[in-house]
């Protein structure tokens, strides 16, 4: 049976939103929880099978088929259960993409996660959204300014979204706790990050909201940080980068935050000053110099005014796409043997192995299920 | 007689350099010192008359036509040859413009001084020039960067260009001390501004120079720096701003800068430090951010690579040219009556007089020969 809410791409069904049903939502649950899915797998699954239930039956025989070492670990109805309960007595609710309280912005990106668990006001998450970040080790003028910036931007009808952390990201909760901010979190509900941000985190409740992609009792680790990066910026219409030294994360954020096609702006700085690096880094690469909020609103209420920018859709190309294909065992071992530690490009491995691309592309998600592809930025895919 | 060096506008004569003789020098000088006589008015004498000796005999002619209330004081051939003699005892040389000395992009400046005093080595004028200037109640980050950019630009091989005010010009000065430094004068080169800078001077002629359009006592008054500012932008490739509070004169040189055609480059501050306020306002208008002479360079190095950039010659137009035509008195008087103390654009005279631009303009310069016109940027114009 296909799900009611089909996820064809970034964009898609921004119209026609339904609710999924308990029982779907229980398997896209499964199917997001179970071993090697990422946001990327899950789409490329259910839009092949039409559902997440018909996914998880193909499963076993994918995760074979790319050379698991053992049976695959699927995500069990009960464990699922166990997680969707939980979260409702936490006051959590797992929203799934499509659905009407998703955050529109959000969906467009390319690895928007299937399920979002959200904590508090979830319709603040329909109001136009602001990322401000920086450093956590934040000097006195950077975080009085991060605090003028949200309380401005709030007053401006704006919600800010930051993650929580030490430092710039406080600051801007802190400021906008009045007028509604949103904490997206590395790891889950129930494993706040850092621990001594608890109590500012319930004060973010009362008129804002937390956003995760995890577990509930996911113990953040440092890989999940960057991963949460992309939805800092995901949900949001800009991203304020305030102080970020040479190899900050915000930076990761900023870079994200182009990819996706966010506004990008920075707060400048003195040359003598490392906490500046960065972000006078980002205003030579031609990020918007920041100095109050005005300079912010100037560049939003525009794109505001004209609503979501979709991405032209492509029309669908008439040629079989991926797992529409069987790969032949012969094709299998050439493509796997193209494979190594070192991260190579999709294109590459289709010239190389003479395949076409739904094989390769069949090829690879067989790895990825069976945990032995890695995924890197920019198509690229390693051996694990 | 036509003197050899003409001047028919700006980027004239860039070939053919040919030097003065002393007596075309102190015609020249003569003129220049004469009242009511700016750098325009300079050459479209010269231009019409082709020598100052001829525009001299003009002038009392020209005045008395303007409405001039008594004889107008010409400088006199006694008080032009003490001047030349005290700045040769000084070791100042007058180098007139169009000749080889003369700092070749200064030339193509619209209000090019005719004659420029400068002191101490006048070879440094030839080395690719860039302008370093700032605040004079500068930070100590502020002075040290002022500094580090100095030196590192100085050793990059390019001439330092400032006007050895307090802060952020006395810094630059110092630190290229060694690669050679231009300081411009807002006052002659007996009244070194500010004082305490004297012992400074005297070290900047070592491997540089000190450049003045002013008599060598002129005392420098507060509207002479503006004026001053336009010679550091007219004689630099580039002009970087390196702290600048909201009102700040470095800001003049800036617009300046941009005017004459000059990349302008602003150093970022934090939007909490009000000496960064003027600097961050420039990046917002477009300059190039500059955290390192390399930022500087990158841009500069194309433009010198490629030689001058002469403005397109427009063709000369086959029509009457300024004092070719003889305004009749009722015309005279029309254009006149349309003058007041508001600003008007020379456009808009035409208009209203429905004279034709050559009888326009030769009423004006009758009336700024004597002493009755003030002319404004953008071709505005006032009675005095």
């Amino acid at each position: 049976m296909r799900d009611a809410v089909a996820v064809t791409g970034p964009g898609a069904v921004l119209s026609d939103r339904v609710k999924l049903t308990d029982e779907q939502r229980l398997d896209w649950l499964r199917l997001i929880r179970t071993d090697n899915i990422g946001p990327r797998t899950f789409r490329d699954l259910i839009n092949h099978y039409g559902g997440a239930r018909a996914a998880l039956t193909a499963l076993p025989a994918l995760a074979r088929r790319g050379g698991a070492s053992g049976p695959a670990r699927i995500c069990s109805l009960e464990d699922a259960q166990a997680e969707l309960k939980a979260a409702r007595s936490l006051g959590v609710e797992l929203i799934a993409l499509g659905e009407p309280e998703f955050p529109p912005r959000l969906q467009m990106i390319d690895d928007c996660p299937p399920l979002l668990a959200v904590r508090g006001r979830s319709e603040v998450l329909m109001r136009p959204p602001v990322a401000i970040v920086g450093s956590r080790n934040a000097s006195a003028a950077g975080v009085k300014f991060a605090e003028r910036l949200a309380r401005d931007l709030g007053a401006a009808g704006f919600v800010t979204v930051s993650g929580l952390a030490r430092g710039i990201d406080a600051a801007a909760h802190r400021a906008s706790l009045s007028t509604g901010t949103v904490a997206v979190l590395a790891g889950g509900h129930e494993r706040i990050y850092p621990a001594e941000h608890a109590p500012l985190l319930e004060q973010i409740m009362a008129e804002g909201a937390a956003v995760s992609e995890m577990p509930l009792a996911w113990e953040p680790r440092a890989r999940d940080f960057p991963r949460r990066n992309r939805l800092i910026s995901g949900l949001s219409v800009g991203v304020v980068i305030v102080e970020a030294a040479r190899r900050s994360g915000s930076l990761i954020t900023a870079r994200l935050a182009g990819k996706q096609g966010r506004e990008v702006f920075a707060v400048p700085g003195s040359p003598l000053d490392p906490r500046a690096e960065g972000t006078n880094g980002l205003l030579k690469q031609g990020a918007t110099l920041v100095t109050e909020a005005a300079d912010v609103i100037a560049v939003l209420e525009p794109i505001l005014g004209r609503g979501f920018d979709l991405p032209a859709q492509e029309p669908e190309p008439d040629t079989p796409g991926l797992l529409d294909v069987e790969p032949g065992d012969d094709e299998r071992a050439r493509i796997t043997g193209l494979l190594g530690p070192t991260p190579v490009s999709i294109d590459d491995l289709v010239w190389l192995s003479r395949s076409s691309p739904a094989i390769v592309r069949t090829v690879l998600l067989e790895l990825e299920i069976a945990g032995r592809l890695e995924r890197h930025g920019g198509s690229l895919v390693s051996l694990l």
